[in-house]
């Protein structure tokens, strides 16, 4: 275990008349070999008297290493090491999640996650852009609504453990460039607008302290490498190791904008586009976020639709995982064809809804309204479009460093989208390249993972800057054919079908009624 | 010029989509030519944008080397390098010293005084020691009563110079251990018992904010050796170079306490004892500190006696350099012998007061109170037991290090004592050792020179932190035969006067008339 923050407990040498060196460099000499010249901030210094003289000179002190040198965050008396916590987080634009983890056994000892606060201010990170958009008190709100989030998630970890979590002598913490410009209190327009230069970066360690968190340790923020390619991501690919594997591995994050990278130890490019809010269900006409009353997955046999809702209750809507299980359905039962197109002839489900064809996917009985849903023509080409752009962000990828989908070892699949969509419904509609199951990996919360993987090992400290440093990147929006090479993955499961083998395969045996 | 701080204007290239690195990491690719990985601190950070932009990236840069790496500690708009001011600071018990120098041209552009506001809280340091002891809010009060001083002076030079002081990217500040303490909010007790370990020997570099100042840049605290070896006496070793000469060189730091070093660039010891207050006039009867009124400077030809007082008002008392001279001439003149004893049928001045042989030195038409002055048979034998106690320091450690005084090459008197006591004096009583007046140098205010120095050329950080590093300490309390040595040395100039030729000669042409 090489955690980012360790505690040693110290019997010092009391002073004498030939040894009256001060009590700062007495600490100082006594830690010298195991952490070099340490940095011990004034707060502590003046904590030294009397502590130690109380203690006897036997002491804990607590470091946490930042890069360059070990800074002491704490200085107990007596023998405190058997307590030693550190935390992880993500913070989302939406949600924001807070791991308290052991850093002694590496054990996740608690786990909080609440809507981030500045929702209330704005409720997509646009919206608030602009509200802080050369408004210093805008920004102020935004910047405090992510510090009490923080807080918050910090006192409900405090109550589910029983754990005194703003001792914590160090918070990992990975938010993409938006969410760690409001945090720092920097205005994110320059974000905003080409050519996407941020304000800082690579903000690296602060005090909690300095970020007006009740936290009396350091916060690691993880840097960006560009506007899009936040330190979520960043901290996502530490978690799944893509820049320190052998072979060619993916790592895709699909929300509403879809960020992309493709590397291994010897080269990492990457690349963002705009995934379109169609994946979070955001454009379909009863589209939602998944949550209770959400149909999550879909399967269809011929009339019959079994559908898994959220929560179990009378259903609301369709979110993301629903509706790739729904096309994907529709498609291998022939109730689409490959342009998404209905066959009318194959469902009695399929039926004319103001002047436009629609699949009826639940009865009125099973919606909380008492109305029958539908999915829609219109629906179906909105979503086509969104998983053709972000299948051609992976093509275009492999295209530009001269690979084929053959070549890759693994394919990561990270965020909540990826976590709860079903792999085969996501081949089978083209979304995903028709890659073998073991090589598909979902990931869930990998920035909340990798947050906890360098909090664990401080090495990945120095792999997260490289990231940043090596990661090259393609601007999707300076692609002059990108648009066209759309095209051909707008169909199910793509034009060339040549690609989906296993599709054809499966789609076959289906309509065969094997 | 290499100050401790430095300016730079930029001229940064503006973000294009080819090159849309962030703020922070533009500013800080241009200037690690120059200044390697350079601290951004966050509110630096938080003032990028728009400032950047505004200023259409021609920004000047303001940086401080902390002996590490160079920390950012303004950020301009435009070409500003044309204000570089720094600030040095003596932080003295009784009374404090702060000088605004250009750092350009190295000018002292203003100098301000005055008393330490702590002295309301304590007139001398062992009382403000007691005063704060266990109790957190009186050394609250020590604290904010130095940063209230420092703050004063800092405005006084505002309004003597016209220069925004506040605004200086560096104040160098040497102090005594005791008030480098207060100043940073620690306990002094245990500087006051035995083993006299301070809290904090190497406080280094600051913000401004941290210590509670009006100040926007850092400031560096001189570091001290052991508590009597405080940060003044170091200063004043940077300011003289004892440390870095080839010749044996001494520094004495006269005042209620004596700090003695001596040494060259190959060595250095120092040893520090109680001077006694005799040399400030504090236990003479008609004694006082430097101030209008006092007697500074006496020549003595038999009956008469020429006094030079401060001001030019009525004599209220004779203070530290009064009655050096006064002993000198009196010595001279025969009218004490080498024991300090009265001969009275020398003079016609000396008579009996309350049964206790004195001196008449001011007629009562010639004082302020009416009354005359005397010089007591008791004043005398107090001072000189301070003088030998003095010399036997000076005499002691180069015992120790096996030198005479004919090895010295240079011998700087320190304090406000050494500035206004005349050298032919001191030497005729045997305060100082017998030298060719060349090589006896008062230094004054050493303590301040040498932060101004220190300001002034970054290299001199080094070697301050060297000194106190590679500086041994003799206990002169713990030498069992000290007080023995000191009886040779309380005759004028001393039992063995072969040590003292230049006098012997010197008294024999005034005995002789001439």
């Amino acid at each position: 275990m090489s955690a980012l923050s360790e505690k040693r407990f110290l019997t010092l040498a009391p002073p004498t008349e030939e040894d009256a060196r001060g009590d700062q460099r007495r600490l100082l000499d006594a830690l010298r070999e195991d952490f070099g010249e340490v940095a011990l901030p004034l707060p502590l210094v003046r904590r030294l008297y009397p502590l130690c003289r109380k203690a006897e000179w036997r002491v804990t002190v607590t470091l946490v290493w930042n890069g360059k040198n070990w800074q002491v965050t704490d200085l107990e008396p007596g023998d405190t090491t058997a307590w030693h916590y550190g935390l992880a987080a993500d913070l989302g634009s939406t949600s924001v999640t807070m791991e308290l983890v052991d850093l002694r056994s590496g054990a996740v000892v608690a786990r909080e996650s609440m809507y981030n606060r500045q929702t209330a201010l704005g409720s997509d990170v646009l919206t608030r852009i602009f509200y802080a958009k050369d408004q210093p008190e805008h920004l102020e709100e935004l910047r405090l609504a992510a510090v009490e989030t923080l807080d918050e998630l910090m006192g409900r970890l405090t109550e589910a453990s029983g754990v005194e979590v703003s001792r914590c002598p160090v918070l990992v913490l990975a938010g993409n460039t938006v969410m760690t410009h409001f945090l720092l209190g920097l205005d994110g327009f320059p974000l905003f607008l080409s050519p996407y230069a941020p304000v800082a970066a690579e903000p690296g360690f602060l005090t909690g302290a300095e970020l007006g968190l009740h936290l009396a340790g350091l916060v690691y923020l993880f840097p960006a490498r560009a506007n899009y390619m936040g330190g979520d991501i960043i901290s996502g690919l530490v978690a799944t190791g893509v820049a320190r594997s052998e072979g060619i591995r993916l790592f895709f994050d699909i929300g509403t904008n879809g960020e992309l990278v493709a590397g291994c130890r010897d080269f990492l490019l990457s690349g963002a586009g705009a995934a379109g809010p169609a994946l979070e269900g955001g454009v379909i006409r009863t589209g939602m976020c998944a949550g209770p009353g959400a149909v999550e997955h879909v399967d269809i046999r011929g009339e019959a639709v079994r559908l898994q809702v959220i929560g179990g209750e009378k259903i609301r809507g369709v979110c993301g995982s629903g509706i790739v299980d729904l096309l994907a359905e529709l498609y291998l039962e022939g109730i689409i064809d490959f342009r998404g197109t209905f066959r009318p002839e194959a469902s009695r489900r399929v039926t004319t809804v103001e002047g436009e064809p629609a699949y009826r996917y639940a009865e009125a009985e099973e919606t909380a309204e008492g109305r029958p849903l539908y999915f829609y023509q219109s629906d179906i080409q909105e979503f086509l479009a969104t998983k053709a752009a972000a299948y051609t962000m992976v093509e275009y990828m492999l295209k530009a460093i001269g690979m084929t989908f053959d070549d890759v070892e693994k394919f990561y699949v990270a965020g909540a989208f990826g976590a709860y969509i079903r792999t085969a419904s996501a081949v089978t509609i083209g979304l995903y390249p028709d890659l073998p199951e073991e090589k598909v990996s979902c990931v869930g919360n990998s920035s909340l993972e990798g947050a906890r993987v360098l909090l664990l090992d401080r090495e990945k400290l120095a792999e997260a800057e490289g990231i940043v440093a090596r990661m090259d990147y393609i601007q999707y929006g300076a692609i002059p054919d990108f648009v066209d090479s759309m095209s051909a993955a707008r169909a199910i499961p793509h034009l060339d079908t040549a690609r989906y083998p296993s599709v054809m395969e499966w789609k076959a045996r289906r309509q065969s009624g094997e």
